[in-house]
């Protein structure tokens, strides 16, 4: 992907407008973290250890100390946390920063998707009460299914990850997966995580509450990241390059010119930049590519390799009959448009394709779901590469039994989620692994 | 500072914002640099590799070869450019990153003007002629101004670096100079680069010209770092504390509520919520500080210390004549408001502030410029932590022999900038440090 395909600063204005008006400040902690810190928290740096990046050396001296890579904030920030909070004025405190972080992976680094460096948001809250922390876990996951469905049009389910798969040393994780179709993969989208009380009894951010008493915060964290383009541009690509959807494609039309040679070139020319100027002046981010050393057919395969949503051509049959025609990127499909009704049909084309890519992404994400209740239509399940729904004791050893009976080169199966929305579990039911009494259904499948 | 103090995001709209109408795109390359090409341009690698840090290691297992986090980004860049540019239509390619980066500095780390890790934005940008290349490195440098002079309120002075004094690796660097009075030290606010063909040279970014003949490109690379914010602190804060621009101050107005005993409390503070919400719908950035643990006294420091440039009390007094009381935090000046002029007198006081920072902190960096002609005269200006204006030869050796006679606990001088702006020159006019025929005036002070 080149680097102007995506404006993917929209989906940062809207995340970062939304956790304004939320009260939430923007600000910045430093990329190192000493090594007494990082391991403050033992389950926490359990979890992350074998990924962290050691600067060892500066220059040509060694450092006396190693120092690591924020692999993520919490421990950066938490001294801090500790300091500033007093009292239950001081309550709530909620931090966002914008930046980049580090885990070196070894298994499978795949651009955008796992990747050593990622960029993300990664926000930081500490509340007087469990039911505070509680609700804006809910409310932040609910952006983070906006961002997925209304931006980059790809359907997600919101749920709850197993204790297996939760943030180390938090105390529930709730999630947004997606699923892509052509690998038979679930994929984390982001996750909104409340810590309870862990970090903050290690960290010691206490507070006199209300009653004058002594109290310990309840804390959140939460994080979407570049992984987010990964996930669009695999359930929307195809064979020709990325499709993107037109919210945040950067450049949603692309107009080229086709000249003839015994035809009014310069009136074509003049065409296009008549309808690029037309366009942007109705907000439509709209370019016109006037290279004179490509052919139109050249360019057509360039720009649908770039995913642009609209490709106009104007040729001289469109200059004569004052039209243009437009060729959709994600069906090909091709319109003829009146210069008159140009902004509305353009605008309607886009807000069309936007729609039409979630519900085909939908169709298709919904065609894998399957439902089972034993081991056996399980196992006939994942051989088909779906995303399985199934009763579950919510077991921890279950799951790693499960695990490792599915074992095999092309990655063993794991727990997804537990979807808030959760179908009827009749009395009775038995877990598909363990024959045990089921306690919820929940999503189960190969991942990324 | 605390981390809500500072709204420097209305820094980064308006630059971003210019920028934009520029062409240029914002993208984000990596931050781990190979040391292959981090070491292909010599002079630059020499500039900066004692400041380099090494990961070395990632989790327990040490790496094959370390890996280096990039100290500036030409190096991570231009082989891409190198792939990305073919013929003049690829020209202007002009990108720009927001991102850290890490410069391990051991002399003396100050918090925001020398520190291991900073924030920055880097531009990098190729053109077929040296003519767009020169016009865009003074353009650049306007907005350096604009962003020192109209937001951060800081007057500084336009010009050039010294051979000696230039980015390791380029062709010639422009600057926007700051100095501090306090510490009689100059400062350099921000740098725009003409880097010339050097890098062009070593990373092999060529192009098929208009005339089919093979050229190379004129790049250039500029920054402006969280460094302004240190610069603001220091040129502006007083013993009180931060003193905030309102312009880039995230809260404009704190408005205090002054209870007494047997006074309206309630309508006290019913009056201050009005007002916050009569000044918000205004566009004005206020708060009302409503703790009840702590004094109106202990506040007012508070928020002074914060560097909140306008405060608004409010009391039984106030209340009874339907006005509040404005308090300058620039220079302490006390105003009665009727409610009825609020926003109309609050937008008055706050451009006033902005404009009286400016102008007081340019009579103050004016009354430490100093001119000299002889070495006498420059060492007794040296002496006063002056920042001199002297007719120089602008010989490379003749600089690195004035660091040499100046060395002492303190520091050395060094040439700061030859202002854009020349005062004359006249026929025969000598060197202040070699007696050699002078060719220029130059700034020269000691500097961080």
């Amino acid at each position: 992907m080149s680097v102007e395909s995506v404006s993917y600063v929209n989906v940062q204005t809207f995340f970062d407008a939304e956790i304004k008006k939320m009260k939430i400040k923007n600000c910045y902690f430093p990329l190192f973290v000493s090594p007494g810190v990082l391991q403050k928290e033992k389950d926490h740096i359990e979890g992350f250890a074998p990924e962290v990046a050691w600067v060892t050396k500066s220059g040509e001296s060694e450092l006396e100390v190693p120092i690591a890579i924020r692999p993520t904030s919490e421990t950066v920030m938490y001294p801090y946390f500790s300091k500033w909070i007093r009292g239950h004025r001081d309550l709530p405190l909620r931090l966002n920063q914008w930046c980049n972080v580090v885990r070196w992976e070894f298994s499978n680094p795949t651009p955008f998707i796992r990747s050593r460096e990622f960029l993300w948001q990664e926000g930081h809250t500490a509340f007087a009460t469990k039911e505070e922390a509680d609700t804006e876990v809910l409310e932040i996951l609910e952006l983070y299914r906006r961002i997925y469905e209304e931006f980059l049009a790809v359907p997600v389910i919101k749920g709850k990850k197993s204790e297996h798969e939760k943030f180390a040393g938090g105390l529930y994780t709730t999630t947004v997966e997606a699923f892509i179709p052509n690998t038979g993969r679930g994929i984390q989208g982001a996750t909104s995580h409340c810590l309870g009380q862990n970090f903050a009894k290690m960290f010691e951010i206490n507070f006199e509450n209300d009653k004058g008493e002594k109290a310990m915060v309840w804390q959140n964290s939460w994080a979407y990241t570049t992984r987010t383009i990964g996930v669009m541009i695999m359930v929307h690509g195809d064979d020709k390059g990325l499709v993107l959807p037109p919210k945040i494609a950067s450049i949603q039309v692309i107009i080229i010119p086709v000249p003839y040679k015994d035809a009014n070139t310069q009136g074509i020319f003049d065409a296009c930049a008549a309808t690029v100027k037309t366009l942007n002046e109705a907000g439509i981010r709209a370019e016109v590519d006037s290279r004179d050393n490509y052919s139109p057919g050249w360019k057509y395969s360039n720009w649908e390799m770039k995913g642009v949503p609209l490709r106009i051509e104007i040729g001289p049959k469109d200059l004569a009959n004052n039209q243009v025609r437009a060729v959709r990127r994600d069906n090909s499909a091709k319109i003829d448009i009146p210069m008159a009704n140009l902004v509305e049909q353009v605008n309607d084309l886009l807000n069309n394709i936007q729609r039409s890519l979630f519900e085909v992404a939908k169709q298709k994400r919904d065609a894998c779901i399957q439902t089972v209740n034993t081991w056996e239509e399980f196992a006939e399940a994942l051989s088909q590469n779906k995303m399985i729904l199934a009763p579950w004791c919510d077991e921890e050893e279950v799951e790693k039994d499960v695990k490792a009976r599915t074992k095999g080169e092309i990655g063993a199966a794991k727990s997804l989620c537990s979807p808030f929305d959760q179908p009827e579990l009749p009395e009775g039911t038995l877990c598909f692994a363990s024959g045990k009494p089921a306690r919820k259904w929940t999503y189960w499948g190969r991942s990324y």
